[in-house]
C-alpha cells in the first residue's frame, strides 16, 4: 500500500520550506488506527489535537474540514495507520509566530504492519526526557528525545525503550504510556511534566475504572517497576501490548492487560 | 526583497511533507548574516552544524556542495539573513531513523531588517526550558519553548526576553545569549543542560580573551543578574546589544559590550 496524503486539502506531498512545523518542530500530530475501515477513537484523537492547538496558541483547522480530508486519504481502505499533523503555519522567519497564521494540514493514510502480539522486551533508555509542565501531556512534534532513544538499540534487539525525565521518574516507552500493577492496583505515570497523555493511555483508564479495577495516576520511579507484577503498554496503533522484560526484570503475568483489552474489544485488531 | 531558496539544490520553495524536520524537528538550524556580500563567521556556523549532525547522528551534508549552494542564493546580494536548514531526510513514519537516510538541505536567504541600536529593554519569560545535556549547545529544531517565550508578549512591549530552565538557572535570551558583568569580571550561562552555544558568544569571549578580560562559564542565577554592573546579549545577526533593563531591574553601564564590539569590528554593521 502506498502512502495517499493530502496538504491542506490538496493531494500533495510537499509543505512548504518555510512551514514553522519544519523551522521549530511548531505543530502537533496524531497517529490513529484504521481497522474495518474505521478510525479508531476518532474523535479521542481529534479533541486531543484541538486541545493542543490551544495549548500552544495555533488556530485550529476546520474540524469539518479535517474530516472531510480524513474521509478522502482513508476512501476504500479496511486497515491503516492514519497520521494527521498541525502546525502553526508557513512564512517569515524567528520565533515569535504572527497572529493571522492559518494552520497547515497534512493527512496522510500509511501501512499498518501487524506485529506478532508476544510479550514485548523493554529496556532502559539512556537519553532522558526534559521537563516542561507548559508541553506535557501533548502530541507535539519536538521529538527529537524520541528519536534519540530509540536510536539507542537495533532493531530486533528490543522491542521498546523506558524512558525517565531528567529527575528519574519513569515516564513512558518511546512510543507507548506504560501502566504496572502494584499490590494488586493499576498505576501509570501522571505525565505532569512529560510525555505524551496518549489516546490508549485515557481507554485502559476508562475501562479499568468499568472493572472496578484500583487505579492512580501518580509520579512513578524505578522501583515502582521492580515491584510490579505486571507490566504493559499502550498506543493508539497497537493497542495494549503486555510486557515480559525490562532489561533484567522480567514479569510473566498478563492477566490485567488481558482484562483491559478485552473490555475494550482491542483482541480482535 | 524576496526569499531566495534552493531546497537540495533545487530553486523550490517546498520540501517533502514526510520530511523528519517537519515530523520530529529532527534537524538543525544555522542563521547568519551576509555583509557586504560575505556570510560573517560562516566557518564557525558550518561547524556547529556539522557538530550537530554528528551529536544528533545525521548524515552530514557535504560542505562543498552547501557552500555552492550558499553563493548562489546569496549572489549578487550585499546584505540579508542566510538561514540553511538540514534534517535528517524523508521518508518514514516512526521515531526510529533509518541507517541510510539522505540529510535534506534548505538554504533561504531573507530580508536584513536593521534596528536601532538603542540598549534593549528585557523582561522574565515565564516559560521555563527543559534540561537535557543531550541536546545543549546545538541549534536544533525542537523550539517550541522559544516560539512560547516568544509569545509572551506583543511587538514593541519587549525587545527579548531572558529564559531560566526548570531549576530555574538563568540560560539565554529567547534568540540570544547573555553576558554580564560582575565585579569587573564577564560571566556567562555555561549551557550543560540548554541553551544555543551561539556562534557570536564563542566570538565574544576569545575577544574577551584577547582583551585580558577575566571570563567565567557557569550556572548563572538571577541573583547574578540582580548584581550585575552591565548586561548584553550577543546573536549572530544582530551582533552584541546592551541591555538597559530587565523588567524592574536597570542598566546604564555598557562599557564593556562596546570594547568587544569595537573588537569584533561589529560597530559598522
Amino acid at each position: 500500500m502506498s502512502v495517499a496524503m493530502l496538504v491542506n486539502g490538496e493531494s500533495s506531498p510537499l509543505v512548504r520550506a518555510d512551514d514553522r512545523g519544519l523551522q521549530y518542530g511548531d505543530g502537533l500530530f496524531e497517529t490513529a488506527l484504521l481497522v474495518g475501515g474505521r478510525v479508531r477513537y476518532f474523535d479521542d484523537h481529534l479533541n486531543r489535537l484541538f486541545s493542543g492547538c490551544e495549548r500552544l496558541g495555533i488556530a485550529p483547522p476546520e474540524e469539518q474540514t479535517l474530516r472531510t480530508e480524513v474521509a478522502k486519504v482513508t476512501a476504500g481502505a479496511e486497515r491503516g495507520v492514519l497520521k494527521i499533523t498541525v502546525t502553526r503555519g508557513a512564512g517569515g522567519r524567528g520565533y515569535r509566530p504572527s497572529g493571522s497564521m492559518q494552520s497547515t494540514r497534512v493527512v496522510g493514510l500509511h501501512p499498518f504492519n501487524p506485529a506478532p502480539k508476544t510479550p514485548l522486551r523493554l529496556r532502559w533508555c539512556d537519553i532522558r526526557l526534559g521537563r516542561n509542565p507548559r508541553l506535557a501531556g501533548i502530541k507535539h512534534l519536538n521529538r527529537l528525545e524520541q528519536v534519540l532513544a530509540q536510536s539507542e538499540w537495533r532493531e530486533g534487539e528490543a522491542d521498546e525503550g523506558v524512558m525517565l525525565d531528567t529527575e528519574g521518574e519513569v515516564v513512558c516507552a518511546t512510543s507507548a504510556n506504560l501502566f504496572a500493577v502494584r499490590d494488586g492496583a493499576l498505576i501509570t505515570p501522571d505525565l505532569r511534566f512529560c510525555g505524551v497523555r496518549g489516546v490508549m493511555r485515557a481507554q485502559v483508564l476508562k475501562a479499568a475504572a468499568t472493572l472496578r479495577l484500583t487505579v492512580s495516576e501518580e509520579p512513578l520511579w524505578p522501583h515502582d517497576l521492580e515491584t510490579a507484577s505486571e507490566v504493559f503498554i499502550t498506543n493508539a496503533v497497537r493497542g495494549i501490548r503486555s510486557v515480559a522484560s525490562l532489561d533484567s526484570l522480567q514479569w510473566s503475568e498478563t492477566r490485567v492487560a488481558t482484562r483491559l483489552a478485552n473490555a475494550l474489544s482491542l483482541s480482535d485488531t
